[in-house]
């Protein structure tokens, strides 16, 4: 990576929190098709998805991940528009934030040791 | 609060992170000149806090926290110049983030549920 990677986390009104370990979470669900197969696919117990998944529900609207009923998937888990528009919106302010802080991004590298043994290039 | 609050983490180059627990460390150290009431003010125990503040020293090109010598306030610990910068850079990406993502706070407030026994006002 060139530079420091940013990353955010968002406290809301309800008091829980949503971070970049919940939102990758919705997203290999989006791409999964299931709990247990996203919880694999980014290396999480499936019982820590699994109440992660209800914490993210608790915390909105309503839910942001349904049971999948039916068809090929019938099982599964899927995305409702509301766990959609989480991820969209999160993801536009961590790229807002990271447009944003260019100039703090490089300041911030001229501070910053080196990792050890990374080639020179 | 009135709208979701947001705070960053920076992944560095040396695969150190700096978070809002470093930063508000940091922050506390330089207000209250040594690493134990700064860890006591904001709740976290002196040996967590010496650990935090030996990885943030260890994750750049010189310490960010020095022990301070001789005076009124012999024993305690300083910020050196790039602790302080370290600290400004930081409250300057969270500020960066924060003004720039008014419409995605409105956007996800009204997504998430409010707070039980929230007094209406």
């Amino acid at each position: 990576m060139s530079h420091p990677r940013l990353s955010i986390r968002l406290d809301l009104a309800s008091g829980e929190r949503i971070g970049p370990g919940k939102i990758a979470l919705l997203e290999a669900i989006r791409s999964t098709g299931s709990i247990s197969a996203a919880a694999r696919q980014i290396g999480m117990s499936y019982r820590r998805a699994w109440l992660l998944v209800e914490e993210i529900n608790g915390s909105l609207q309503g839910p942001a991940v349904t049971a999948a009923t039916g068809g090929r998937r019938g099982g599964g888990a899927v995305l409702t528009p509301i766990g959609k528009q989480i991820v969209e919106i999160y993801r536009a302010i961590e790229s807002h934030a990271d447009s944003s802080a260019r100039a703090e991004f490089r300041a911030i590298q001229k501070l910053t040791r080196k990792r050890k043994m990374r080639p020179t290039s």
